[in-house]
């Protein structure tokens, strides 16, 4: 408890997993209007959307475009993703994504395949060529995520270990170079977490690398979103990649398929920071609000329960009269 | 962490929580056909209906068929609600209902009036009596409830020593009989809790009765329910009321309505304790078949996540055979 943090950033990653797990494109101006709102919130970085094959992911074919449309706030990160080089390329030709120097690690082969058509093997010497790519245009090197890193629907439980060693990979091809890595994201990508398995790996990776900020990357697909939350903020954590309503789930697609379940919710966490007294620099009504535009635009009901019930701002402004 | 329970138990509550809340009367066929369901998955306690008014809860008028009606599994309590005298009879007199000698006390008195018709100070002298009536039938005190606990829509936050001294009561006035109170419940009604409230509540009312067993009765209104059943258990918390499905909320009223949603989900905890290695003795899988179950009769999409994503038994038994 004690090593708790005072402070945690949350990266919104609503618009990119929310928008890309959708079967409809929604209007541009639409999805710009989130982005907008998102920006005015006092979140500081937003995932957009992604750089990837329009064949395979076609919501995600106007990404340029998307970028380019939004009214930019000074600050504010607008990021975005890539699976390969030519992703990056595709982001960066936009001059309107900040880039951050990323590196991609598959904690399980069969997903690697399916994610990215490659082996984890292939994909980790890949990186290598990403870490140089991202020199040549002036990039520094600003993460690593671990995919599957809790566990994989294709595979089974992952072994520690297999995480660890990324983490430690990650590090080392960038010093290599001369470089820093300055933070390293493990992702539960199919929702495999437990609270317990969370802080084995966080202390497993912070020895590992004790100079490196650990960040987690959690999908709520089986509930335990926000206990895996709290046993991270409690082993020090203080960066989460999250999406605004819990976006990234399709619920009805999701009889029996764990992969399509959404994000941990931002403004169902930031509620629980604030409750805790940990600061997050995030107006919540704010962003309970564009929880709710992301339900109208989206047209069904999302994940987070925060924009249902309200906070309790209210009732206590209620409270504060009476006393 | 070292203060794990090694065994947790779940008090089901769906069927009351989940029924009393619903606009619609579902057919008592189908609601005995899922009690019968859930007795069948190792749970010892199920909460089946109410004795309260039948003008002001029509949902719960047939109570006394509905527990009639069911085939009663050994080793099962068939447990019924009631909120004063008579409610207790008429529970008596079905001679089906499994009597727990309780204490309904209430942290707020805005709330009491609300939902008991009496002020805070009323309802806990009102107990005298109930503990009269319970003696008289042969029964045993059980547990106190002190609802509102953790903070109330009514009037705002709640003291902590509010509750510790409620907690007190109930044991001095069970203590005044020559008996023992075997276990206090904490509720929080309206879901206001967040963990680091969880602990120092749990902590307070520990050192004021250290020979009572404490369990926790949470709503998961706003995303914290889980979180908080996490840090209940790290404060060695084995007891804890749940609702199958995550059944007593009403989506479609929630907007902010924060009294109407739903409990913490029984199958999700259930997943969380054996992902952390912690017996339940109810069988995962029967529970979420029980989760479909109700969820098919409702008719809409219910809260709970691993009844929709499925556990990770599939998955691992593919690993163990690849293995």
């Amino acid at each position: 408890m004690s090593d708790r943090p005072r402070k945690v950033e949350f990266r919104e990653e609503g618009p990119r997993e929310g928008f890309q797990i959708e079967k409809t494109i929604f209007p541009l101006a639409e999805r710009v209007k989130l982005v907008e709102a998102l920006a005015e919130t006092g979140l500081h970085h937003i995932q957009v959307a992604s750089f990837v094959s329009p064949k395979h992911v076609p919501q995600m074919a106007d990404s340029a475009e998307f970028f380019a449309a939004i009214r930019k706030k000074p600050g504010v990160q607008y990021a975005g993703l890539w699976l390969n080089e030519q992703g990056f390329e595709r982001a960066r030709a936009t001059g309107h994504v900040d880039l951050q120097g990323k590196i991609s690690l598959y904690a399980s082969d069969s997903f690697a395949q399916r994610n990215n058509r490659c082996s984890a093997a292939e994909m980790a010497e890949r990186q290598k060529g990403w870490l140089d790519l991202y020199a040549a245009a002036g990039v520094k090197p600003d993460y690593a995520i671990i995919m599957a890193a809790f566990g994989c629907n294709y595979e089974g439980d992952i072994p520690p270990q297999r995480v660890v060693d990324l983490a430690r990979y990650a590090h080392d091809i960038c010093a290599e170079r001369g470089e820093k890595l300055p933070q390293v994201f493990l992702a539960d990508t199919m929702g495999w977490g437990n609270p317990e398995q969370t802080r084995r790996l966080i202390g497993m990776v912070r020895e590992a690398l004790p100079d490196t900020r650990i960040g987690l990357h959690l999908h709520d697909t089986r509930g335990l979103g926000t206990a895996n939350v709290l046993a991270a903020l409690e082993m020090g954590v203080d960066l989460f990649d999250s999406s605004v309503a819990g976006l990234g789930g399709c619920p009805f697609a999701a009889h029996g398929d764990a992969g399509a379940a959404g994000n941990v919710c931002t403004e169902d966490l930031v509620f629980l920071c604030h409750e805790m007294g940990i600061e997050t620099g995030i107006d919540l009504e704010a962003l309970v609000e564009c929880a709710r535009m992301a339900e109208r635009l989206i047209g069904r009901r999302l994940n987070g329960r925060v924009m249902h019930a309200g906070s309790l701002a209210k009732y206590r402004a209620k409270q504060g009269l009476a006393a």
